[in-house]
């Protein structure tokens, strides 16, 4: 590789985040340069409505229809989002055209990494994908440089931002999930279509990744137990503050034994603990290894500007001639993931009840817990008016398996004096 | 560079961190060997009494006394520690003779970086200190990798495990600082002579380091203002806590407008921030960048196996076949650091005086604030028991001239009320 020769890319989206790429790569040209030990140049762009009105003057550069087809051109940057359609024609293309790809696209890595990863080592070329996780916070590096050395156990992040700021509003404010949702999307925190930041979706994907390069083994995106946060209520925030905690929405990625699990569900962390810190659109990633111990890394999860910061760290690293695998080892090495069965997890549990304030219940709802081995720590009650349900909560001891306490949430939503299905959360006392 | 050949090292240094290198490298070898593209093959051991009863059978690897000298050894293990002496001839002989270099020595390179990292890149070879700042968290690869495009404006780091476990334990139990010292030599967090720690010299290396990185400029140990924590009070700590906020041994490391600033002091950070819960032995560095903005990262700061994981991390980077300048940028492109005056900088202050209670001192204290600009924003007083001196705090508005409130302390301390010297300490709130 000769340095004295830029490093030439095609940025193909021009969105927030590629509009940034473009600001990061002008203002920070020169210190760039110094760090890449070569250039970063803008080859070509490509943006679906090349007119569009920017933030900035675009008319320095050359625009191509083919960013993947063009020649002389060393890494495409990919910010077009989703797993199928033009990102990932685009991105197969560009490989095989032997060029690196720079992307953002969890989707697209977590439904075809595996085959894209193989494809850019066939061509020798780079894929990375700093930016689909955690927005600036440099998490895939840290895991796969940074704590290369050590065999991880578990895996344990706020990855969406939009979820962690709904969380925190509606604990600050005692609002309900609709109206801060309201809010969010009023900031544009949140997307008129939520459904993939609040159903957990986003956050799947993501664990996805970090588990695929944490554990070594293809990633496998429809092996992950997806729960939201739409179902929760103030008096869950109530609750879990009361005890102590915050609930976020988890991506978690632990190893049993040469299995996995992988999930990602609103759980209760302590409130002043290192992640229990991380409020609004923050992220955070909590790593479990085996000489580390637990380090954590926090930042912006997302915006157009810590995003960029993280594509173009990739380029960077590409600049500099540094081609790691995407997922830590050659895509030929990552293994099958063995998956446990989540009704095996061992833990401890939040279980809130709505039902009828009527006698008997209770005893009800403790036999079911008795006959499935749950051991009751700890026991609340609220909101007594008359005629209306009461909120019960209700924590187990820690060494509760999941299956049993599932399935007696399962018993006791069929009850006839239970109004709602009670909402089942794990309680992370190590994070 | 032929990746079927394994990557031989040399280990220098058989303490409590190599012996966690050695148990690493042999635990996790597959792994490492999987991800690092080849196998990390010890090549030789060297240490002062290579017969000492040591954790782990030895028996099977070769020794030498001249662990830079031997030849097909691609990277030497420095883990003596200190300045001058043998680990600064050690590495200086492995540099020369073409082998690079991995170390922990904070103290090695605050002091002879420059020199180092040039020697390195004359022969071509790595020269890396993950393991030097902030033990097993992977902070130097995140500000010279993660965070490469970034124009960085502020590192602020609890870097020194010793002196965070005495303050959390202050702040626990309200004993004296003398009294924990003993607590936490017994349970070997502190030295028997303490002062390298708690005086601040080891935060000192590590922010002398970590600014080099961040600002691209040639360590200067001798610019570095320190302050440790031997005279901190429970008073101070009381204090601290009741206006919500933990002390903490700050390396701070600031860019002004194209000047610097480099400290070790003791700040009031918000208790309940992602900075103010990094409690015990723990460490964390937060980092401001113009993209990213404000990443952080914590973890476990010192123990033998989380250095061990940075040692090792450095090696897979070398056996990848990847050299980053020491310090980011190539030697020759460091620059000369200009630093800002101390008394210029702006920020809050917290004031604790310990006077003799008698009419006219508050009078006089509040006549030599006003007289300097120190404009006070709150005031408590306590202790006040008949004949007893009385501690009085203070803390000023923000945009206070540190040079303004230095002097009025100076000026404080020299009435004859005063009992001891004031105790002047930042308030960082936005850590």
């Amino acid at each position: 590789m000769n340095n004295s020769q830029p490093f030439r890319i095609s940025l193909v989206g021009l969105g927030t985040v590629g509009m940034e790429v473009l600001r990061l790569l002008r203002d920070n040209a020169d210190l760039i340069a110094a760090r890449a030990g070569r250039r970063i140049e803008v080859a070509y762009l490509c943006a679906r409505d090349p007119s569009r009105e920017r933030s900035m003057d675009l008319s320095g550069y050359a625009w191509t229809e083919d960013p993947a087809g063009m020649g002389g051109v060393d890494a495409l940057v990919e910010l077009i989002g989703g797993a199928n359609g033009p990102a990932y024609a685009t991105v197969q293309k560009a490989l095989q055209n032997g060029m690196s790809v720079v992307t953002a696209n969890k989707a697209l890595l977590a439904h075809h990494g595996y085959e894209l990863a193989k494809l850019a080592e066939e061509r020798s070329v780079g894929l990375a994908c700093e930016a689909a996780v955690a927005g600036g916070v440099p998490i895939i590096k840290a895991m796969r440089d940074g704590l290369a050395g050590n065999r991880i156990t578990g895996v344990y992040g706020i990855l969406n931002g939009t979820c962690n700021y709904i969380l925190t509003r509606m604990r600050e404010t005692g609002q309900d999930f609709n109206d801060i949702l309201k809010d969010a999307q009023a900031r544009g925190y949140a997307e008129s279509d939520p459904s993939f930041d609040i159903d957990g979706v986003d956050t799947a994907h993501k664990i996805c990744l970090l588990a695929a390069i944490a554990f070594g083994v293809k990633p496998r995106i429809e092996a992950v137990c997806v729960n939201g946060i739409r179902y929760l209520t103030g008096t869950d925030i109530g609750f879990a503050t009361e005890l102590g905690y915050r609930i976020k929405l988890l991506g978690v990625a632990q190893a049993h034994d040469g299995r996995l699990s992988l999930s990602v569900e609103p759980c209760l962390v302590p409130a002043h603990s290192p992640l229990g810190v991380v409020e609004d659109v923050y992220n955070g990633v909590f790593v479990e290894g085996d000489f580390v111990e637990t380090p954590l890394f926090t930042g912006r999860g997302a915006g157009g500007a810590p995003t960029a910061s993280s594509v173009v760290a990739d380029l960077i690293d590409l600049a500099r001639g540094h081609r790691i695998p995407a997922f830590g080892i050659p895509a030929g090495s990552l293994a099958e993931a063995r998956f446990i069965d989540a009704g095996e997890l061992m833990g401890r549990y939040y279980v809130r009840l709505n039902v009828l304030d009527r006698p008997g219940v209770l005893a009800d709802v403790a036999a079911i817990l008795r006959d499935h081995h749950v051991s009751i720590e700890g026991l609340l009650q609220r909101g007594r008016d008359p005629d209306q349900p009461v909120s019960v909560m209700i924590t187990t001891h820690d060494g509760t398996r999941y299956g049993d306490v599932a399935e007696s949430c399962r018993l006791i939503g069929n009850l006839e004096a239970s109004v709602e299905a009670p909402c089942l959360m794990r309680i992370e006392d190590d994070l």
